[in-house]
């Protein structure tokens, strides 16, 4: 195999076949089983990788600090890619801090200028809204920025996405195939990356299964928040009566099921809900909440992987990392009963 | 009256009988009420409050940037927090930005050391463990720096408490209200500044109650987690039958009732359940949950205050605040159904 020119910790990772964050600890000598730093460390040699040498030296490495931009610290799916986040980064030596942005690009813009005064050798950015200005203060940005979310190419900046109009599809997969035809959408804000994506898959996964999607069937919450979620489930059922609710993620989800206890309908009996990002809170709910994990954690290691190797080479090609979204079933999404064990009649065949 | 010498934000705050946070978005001339404005003006006038001066020159304010260290933003209380000294440290000009340090004192002098790197003008800690190496590196530290903790005034650190022994006592005084006597404990690790506090008021709650405390009927959990909380009620239940347990944070609460759930124990029919922090986990809980209230927003702000004062004058004597815990009544915690209306026995009269 021609090793490629300029390994990187991603690669390393993948030719050990171990993850990301395994690969950064078994290469900084923090605690590892010695088989896999073993693995590790065999990889990296034939691949020729040089674990970031130049971030080492004191000339690029100031402030031994690296620094992460989040809409909201609030939301637990944030805080799950924060944790994965610092630990590849503290295993390489740096600290991280946290700047929560809200969902408003005009503070992104000021954390990436504020970068730029030398609080911290590198950024991590995961923006809801990517406008030009904040592309354009990427750009210009001194130390290297990796952006969390989904980039054109052409802006040749590292970033790692993920496919939610995919895992928009699996919900709606998994929700017909628990018999249920009358699926609602409780969306976030439609002019989010998160939220468009969201309901572009929606509409997608819902004509694949061949069910048409009424005007009053899906609903934009203000926000991606729980208060939110409720009040639009509640707007939502005063004129769409569904047997199943695809929430564009937890929060809103949580918000859902309280809307839908406040109007007398049982889940999953009555409505099916599902939410997506597989944070914590979908464990925590009553009744345990079916979720799409889009894979924020594995999203946040290779995010730091990719920044530490950015580091270590300014001039290397811009990568460009995915992760699939997976379907993590819970109770809120059982089965409709069939009609032969249960009197219960179903709104649509 | 006579001004104060050097009157203090939290001064011209209560003068104006508005919050720390309203007074400073009124000075700043950040978005507030025409009439807020004026009672803030008017207030800082009679003071002779002189709005963060030398804090606004270069010379002291280099970076713009406050930090806040906290450990486990993964804890709502924390998030919560850490939203009310953003909103007071932006309407000052300032961003935050924000560590996580887990509950390891050496990742807080890591962090408060960080800090004399350059990379923010003043700091907010609030350590869970506060050691003398910890304090050591608060008073060495070159920018002010603010707890939001319990610290001996002969530290003379700026610091922000609570009477967390006296928020355990509102819940054992509540509980015995709602015909609850056998009442057990679920404490977070007991060499915690919080867990030591809260196991103090506790037992001292409970003698005044004139209820004895048996030696199964606490227990202390290993994290200040959900599961750690779980578990440590698994443990408790194996020896102990309780009909109300108060636990040492939401998280806790919330694994204690996940473990009353799996041993098949009503909430609050069988056994009421009550919180501390009052975080956004006690609405979502199911039953919602009642919990103490430690006043973290306001606890959050007046730190906040503070710092912004320090920064204005960095030679004033140290300030001291403590604010008030509350009792937050939710269903979890419902009183006991009196023996004529439900056929259903106590176990302890």
């Amino acid at each position: 195999m021609q090793p490629p020119q300029h390994p990187t910790l991603v690669e390393v990772a993948a030719a050990a076949g171990v993850s990301v964050a395994s690969a950064s600890r078994a290469l900084s000598g923090a605690s590892a089983s010695p088989k896999m730093v073993e693995a590790v460390r065999r990889a990296a040699a034939e691949l020729g990788y040089v674990p970031d040498a130049s971030a080492r030296s004191l000339k690029v490495r100031r402030t031994e600090q690296l620094a992460f931009a989040v809409a909201d610290l609030g939301n637990p799916v944030y805080v799950a890619m924060m944790r994965a986040i610092e630990g590849v980064v503290r295993a390489a030596g740096y600290r991280l801090v946290v700047s929560a942005t809200g969902a408003d690009p005009q503070m992104e813009v000021e954390v990436i200028r504020g970068i730029n005064r030398g609080y911290a050798d590198g950024l991590i950015v995961s923006p809801i809204r990517i406008t030009d200005e904040v592309v354009t203060e990427i750009r210009r940005a001194r130390v290297p920025v990796v952006v969390i979310g989904t980039l054109p190419a052409s802006t040749g900046i590292d970033n790692v996405r993920t496919n939610s109009a995919r895992g928009v599809g699996l919900a709606v997969a998994h929700l017909v195939d628990g018999g249920r035809r009358s699926i609602a959408f409780v969306n976030g804000p439609q002019d989010t990356v998160p939220g468009a994506a969201r309901a572009k898959g929606f509409g997608k996964a819902m004509q694949a299964a061949g069910l048409a999607v009424a005007d009053g069937q899906t609903v934009g919450a203000t926000d991606f928040t729980h208060d939110a979620g409720d009040k639009a489930t509640t707007d939502l059922l005063a004129r769409y009566r569904p047997d199943a609710l695809i929430c564009a993620n937890d929060l809103l989800a949580i918000g859902a099921l309280r809307a839908l206890r406040a109007a007398g309908l049982r889940v999953p009996d009555d409505v099916a809900v599902v939410g997506i990002d597989n944070t914590e809170l979908a464990e925590l709910a009553t009744p345990a909440l079916t979720s799409v994990s889009l894979g924020s954690e594995e999203r946040g290691r290779i995010a730091a992987a990719m920044l530490l190797d950015r580091l270590g080479e300014r001039g290397r090609p811009p990568q460009r990392a995915s992760v699939s979204p997976r379907l993590v079933v819970r109770a809120s999404s059982d089965p409709v009963a069939p009609p032969a064990s249960s009197p219960r009649k179903r709104k649509q065949p």
